[in-house]
């Protein structure tokens, strides 16, 4: 399990001065890896360390990450990261131990190589990212009971949360081919809706266009087929993790999701930021799970331990901003729609694989397992536009609570996202002793439905 | 929209005698594709004919199917069909051409060549087949209404088809890492499940495992993310199709299944054939769509075109087979479980497919989408052991009709699969004034749940 070691110690400071300012989401304690596209080559496999890349082929074909043999520095050819985590939690971990050893403030090594650096280390700003993963399954769980019991009030009043969702990680497949990296454009889908008043549906674009505020894993080392993956291993299954927007036609996905779950109402898009933390960064990061309400009843065996009930959380603030088209030509600055804490998830993501594995499906590199949209019990603290205009929970039997509009600081309302609207997520570790880590930003801008 | 030509005369002959036989499969107006480990060299992609595969490797590397530095000959040297696909369309009808030539009674250029002949020529008795292709994403619908409305019979006697069936192509994303070849055993899967009369569930294996009958298209040429598929091009974007065993729990599907549809019920296996049956060689057999119920709406103009209506069926005879532990041992072969047609589809795949890309989701060179379980209106023609089993349909209000369990030529009974039991799906296509095509098999057995 998570265990703290000196590469997190946060005296370590880097000769790259932008990563010791406190503020930095790149500390030299975090080095989150990337893939970009440097124009004239290959996708280039980076680490980002204050504001600035670092491209790992450089480093490798000069020879600073081991022999040219070694699988590590043969993996950082890879169009993306699948090569490396293939490779096991080892070369991961020796991965950071030897860029850490490059990056730390007294090794000479790439810090006194003008020409190399100048080939090698490059701004942050401006750089085109590509997908760090090739996503093999991409899997979407509803693991925040708060969640399912907004949304489930709004359409079952009396009886918001269903029987097994104490004892069941809810998820279903979402689509692998449509998740796309931060900064690319949304387009709004068109799909069937059939409105109350009308008899038949009809295709148009999404009137209910949504965010999702979400947090995912990225498998590392799969299970073969047929073979459950025991609660205590599951953790270290997980290569990295990435925030998570999936977006939601609401109307689309009303009258389509009976009986066999959202399907189009999902499958137009799904943006995930270009920077996977890995997991040895978030060890300092672990904390309890979130403890479970009188009444709920204790996991069944395979989804219970007392390690992950211990450490089986995870101490990230999320938020989530939302900035207009009419913010931007006013140069006004993104503006906070909610912040949340991924602690609000009711099942851990050890719980998570556990689960998705039990029945032997295997998990393999390069697999997206998604958290659900992840609320708190405050209404600030909402993961989508659905529950963040939603004036609930009422009381069972008594008339449906009302909506109410965000106001943007244009004086704009929003029930649901307009076209030009860019959601932009943020998330960050931080603990007293320890360098706040952050994850960079999860970016897409809504464009207009095709005509 | 579907072309028949010289390449389905019926009196086209090959020299692979076993071609010529009335029953086979694989008359050389099949050619359907699969890859083979043969053992001391990388996958090769063969085509079937007769009671022969064909290495398309060897016939590459000896010139008989176009220049060395042909798109078509440089796609043979892939692992799996990917590349071929993502050549388009007009690549797979080249290479059909190609093939149809070599192996034709009267063209001497493999014929009479001995040593060729024994290095690519082998027999498919004991071949071992490896996926055809890299599947992306597996997506499988609810297309057949005999199916939704047993099925939603059981479970909602006065209300068995939602007001959306006959409006949205029902579907939702299934697991493409589970996708196994034909002949892969298939373990039992453990799961959640919660018994009646229990009041909490537990982790068992499942004790009502059953098959589903499907039919697959692969899909060849994709479209980009954001841009629809309009029904008239549709059907072009398949590459091929292969026959398919949605393998389900459904002790673990009950319990699991609200609100976001089944999950770990579905994803520890599903098996395909190992032979795609590619777009050209099923022309002749494509038929009108099912006729739609009295009261039922026409769809709307982007899932209905009059090309679509009149011929958007395909004419499959679909048949599973069962064979248990008990009968392997007294020698008896498998005995038939049900009998069906593809027609009975209540969406064709034109459908399925511009709804699927309806809202922008893209569709990649690889990908899988399944029918759903085919049934029939009659109680011989259902396609899974749930709907075989079932006494109903009865009268809304009347008391749930029984069970009758199905009787196995030794005296066994089965209401779900047993352990050791191997489910096989054959398929073939007929036409007046055509040779018969076939599909081959989808076969797999039980293996028992994991200590």
């Amino acid at each position: 399990m998570p265990q703290t070691n000196a590469s997190h110690d946060p005296a370590l400071r880097s000769w790259i001065e932008s990563a010791n300012d406190p503020g930095t989401d790149f500390p030299i304690q975090n080095l989150p890896l990337c893939v970009v596209d440097r124009g004239e080559s290959d996708p280039r496999i980076c680490t980002a360390i204050g504001s600035s890349l670092v491209d790992l082929l450089e480093l490798g074909d000069a020879g600073l990450l081991g022999e040219p043999d070694d699988d590590v520095v043969l993996a950082l050819q890879g169009e993306n990261l699948n090569l490396l985590m293939e490779q096991g939690p080892e070369a991961a971990s020796a991965l950071r131990r030897r860029l850490q050893s490059v990056l730390r403030h007294d090794n000479d090594a790439l810090r006194d190589r003008a020409g190399l650096r100048a080939q090698a280390v490059f701004p942050i700003d401006g750089a085109r990212f590509l997908m760090p993963v090739r996503i093999g399954d991409y899997t979407d769980f509803y693991a925040c009971m708060n969640h399912a019991r907004n949304v489930g009030a709004m359409f079952r009043p009396d009886n918001p949360l269903l029987p097994n969702y104490t004892w069941v990680p809810i998820g279903y497949h979402g689509r692998a081919s449509s998740v796309v990296v931060s900064g690319t454009p949304v387009r709004r889908p068109h799909g069937q809706v059939k409105a109350d008043d009308q008899p038949v549906p009809a295709l148009v674009p999404s009137a209910m266009l949504d965010h999702e505020l979400e947090f995912g894993v990225i498998i590392g080392q799969g299970n073969a087929l047929g073979e459950p993956v025991a609660i205590d291993h599951a953790w270290s299954r997980v290569f990295g993790v990435c925030l998570v927007n999936d977006w939601s036609a609401r109307d689309i996905q009303k009258w389509e999701y009976q009986p066999l779950g959202p399907f189009l109402a999902k499958n137009f898009g799904t943006t995930i930021s270009p920077f996977i933390i890995t997991r040895d960064a978030l060890a300092p990061f672990h904390a309890p799970a979130l403890a479970r309400g009188e009444g709920d009843p204790r996991p069944l065996p395979h989804l219970f331990s007392e390690a992950d009930q211990r450490e089986g959380g995870l101490n990230v603030t999320l938020e989530v901003f939302i900035q207009s088209e009419a913010m931007r030509q006013a140069g006004r600055s993104p503006t906070l729609l909610s912040r949340g804490s991924l602690r609000d998830m009711y099942w851990t993501f050890a719980q998570i694989i556990a689960h998705h594995a039990s029945n032997g499906c295997n998990l393999l590199p390069g697999d997206l397992i998604a958290s659900g949209t992840i609320s708190g019990g405050t209404r600030d603290s909402r993961g989508c536009m659905l529950e963040l205009t939603w004036d609930g929970p009422g009381v069972p039997g008594s008339p449906p609570p009302g909506r109410t509009p965000v106001r943007l600081p244009t004086g704009e309302e929003r029930r649901f996202l307009a076209d030009g609207d860019e959601i932009i997520i943020r998330g960050s570790c931080e603990r007293p002793g320890f360098r706040r880590i952050g994850f960079g930003e999860c970016r897409g801008v809504i464009l207009p439905a095709q005509r």
